[in-house]
């Protein structure tokens, strides 16, 4: 079965970018970067599971376009998203004689296109960043926006900046060695897309999920490219989130507490996100007339995915302490995206404590309380978050 | 003496923002920020040197409009503008609960400015920087235009980011406790100004240089509002340093290079910028054809400032290896900003390293070689630098 190439753009204008979606266009990166960016050099940074499965294709891809290329491998996983290897990665692109032209390629999921992007933001105050995500939750979210960051131990993405890419490449067939897991993780964003935005798409997951779950060609060219449509309109009309593209964090605000609360990696970001968008949808029950029909519909969609729904027990203090470090957080007042009906968000910060700790009281299994998250060390000597 | 506070533009769309320069307006920082940001909550990043002599009335100021602050206090000095450090204070940040809406002021000179402007472009993806510059260098240079940054090891200034503050307060009175040495580091970037764009300031200079060095209020304020001025017409043209940005290098790829292998803090910046711009002005006199009288002129007058013409004895292969990580360098090509004439800079890449070696085997006292330079401990594995 062929499927032609799309491409869909991100209109940000001088720093506008094409987003390509196909099959095996990792093959083509070699002449993309020197029509589009005049490239002679690049630099890589992939990570050691992704590094045998494709490195060795985009270094050959460079190479016959006569790019001189050189790879950075980061270990795997969410807990090396972190200050020291954002170092490593600086010292490495000094080591090698970078310059402030030389494209630098994030090769893998969204830990690697998030610590490459903000190496690439920082490196001689900025160079040419572009992503080649191999992970669904890459592909649908992390590798457009811009955004990219390192997790701290005192939050998740605290330290970060706003870089544009210069191109986003994503092939599909890369999906094909994602572990299970990881992909179900990835229908997470998907879903929001749906559930933030556009009704008709989240009525199409809902009778096409076992398409999706079975990986089918053009079933995951829809989910992504209407998926990067999304995104991509949400960011052009709102770069730096001073409006609008908070829904995109729909889900995330109780998400970034249970990944923070937990360890970074126990949770997957999509699972924990999901598991975010059941607590966010219960609280748009209450809060904004949600109706418990449509809430229901939601958790059943992403059950039907398998992404997990059973949220770890936190206590509410640690809860409440960690929701305070959230981004959107204004003059110490938490702010909530919530869902009005399926496919339309709507930032809320009219939401008390009591509301909060009512709804997560109710949640969880297990336990996670100040003494065992690891999350909350640095509060030790605090009796709470000032401000 | 009644000096009026003057106010300048820094015309960058969306991201202007003011200029004030004036006497005693430290003092109005806290309406100021009540009025410009609707800031009710602020952090102060100084230094040990100046938090006693100022950091109490920057809070009082604050307090007084219902403000409330935390400082964070650095260790004094250029060795400091490391990635250690700006660790800490992105991990204070997060401990007191800053929000990404809370101001961050830099009360301190460049090295100061440039690690609070890069902490406050990272966290949380960037916060409102305030910059309050208390040296005639950040006054005059640093505290404008946006750019922030720590040394590294290879290379100063290399891990940066562009992030426009939100205001700029120069509080002139702050140069009476400047000590000499660093006042007059400042001044090379003062006559920066001149050399590269405004031959009517340069003569001013010339004339007026005792009135400086005395420290007269009113020649303070007009060297500074012209520096300013020049800066703020030049960042506006070209915020990101794709063409004539560049001339507020002029100088300074050399420099770099003195700073880099004597280690950071041998030569204050202002210092080894002078240097730079000796051998800048020697280079344009047999590249472009500046006059011999010209390139005295500016010497001269570099001289009667009290500025170290001394340049340090660099061996050649040092000299180049370094220059390589220049952030203007383009394919392996070095750039340099030269003069056509006192007041008219431009951008050369087509000197040849020949002319550079030729240059620098001419210049210096003393001895700096790969073996002794702390800059050149990461290239031991390498034969060169490559690309």
């Amino acid at each position: 079965m062929s499927i032609e190439n799309k491409t869909l753009h991100v209109a940000l204008g001088e720093r506008s970018y094409p987003i390509i979606i196909g099959r095996g266009c990792l093959d083509r990166i070699g002449l993309l970067l020197q029509d589009k960016l005049k490239a002679s050099r690049a630099r890589v940074v992939t990570n050691e599971t992704l590094a045998p499965l494709y490195l060795a294709r985009v270094q050959k891809a460079l190479e016959s376009a006569s790019i001189a290329s050189e790879a950075f491998i980061l270990p795997d996983g969410e807990p090396y998203k972190n200050w020291d290897q954002l170092s490593h990665i600086l010292t490495w692109l000094l080591e090698t004689g970078a310059e402030r032209n030389t494209p630098l390629l994030a090769l893998g999921g969204g830990v690697v296109g998030d610590m490459a992007g903000l190496a690439s933001a920082l490196y001689q105050r900025g160079m040419p960043l572009v992503q080649l995500p191999t992970s669904l939750l890459a592909q649908v979210d992390s590798s457009v926006g811009g955004k990219t960051a390192v997790n701290h131990p005192l939050g998740k993405n605290m330290i970060g900046a706003f870089h544009q890419p210069s191109m986003v490449l994503i092939d599909i067939d890369t999906l094909k060695t994602l572990p299970e897991r990881e992909f179900i993780s990835g229908l997470a964003e998907v879903i929001k897309y749906g559930a933030i935005e556009d009704i008709c798409f989240f009525e199409w997951l809902e009778q096409n999920h076992q398409r999706i779950l079975s990986r089918e060609t053009e079933a995951l060219q829809h989910i992504i490219f209407e998926s990067c449509r999304i995104k991509a309109k949400i960011v052009g009309e709102d770069e730096r989130e001073t409006g609008i593209r908070a829904w995109l964090n729909f889900g995330h605000t109780f998400g970034h507490v249970i990944e923070t609360a937990q360890g970074y990696g126990v949770w997957l970001h999509g699972e924990a996100v999901a598991m975010g968008m059941g607590l966010a949808s219960r609280l748009s029950v209450k809060e904004r007339g949600l109706s418990e029909e449509e809430s229901a519909r939601l958790l059943a969609l992403m059950q039907a995915c398998g992404l997990p729904m059973d949220i770890p027990k936190i206590e509410a203090d640690v809860w409440m302490r960690l929701m305070r470090h959230d981004k959107k957080t204004r003059d110490g007042q938490l702010r909530f995206v919530l869902l009005e009906r399926l496919g339309k968000a709507v930032i809320c910060s009219g939401v008390t404590d009591d509301a909060v700790t009512s709804l997560i009281k109710k949640s969880g299994k297990g336990s996670i309380d100040s003494a065992t998250s690891p999350a909350l060390a640095g509060f030790a000597q605090n009796d709470e978050v000032r401000d």
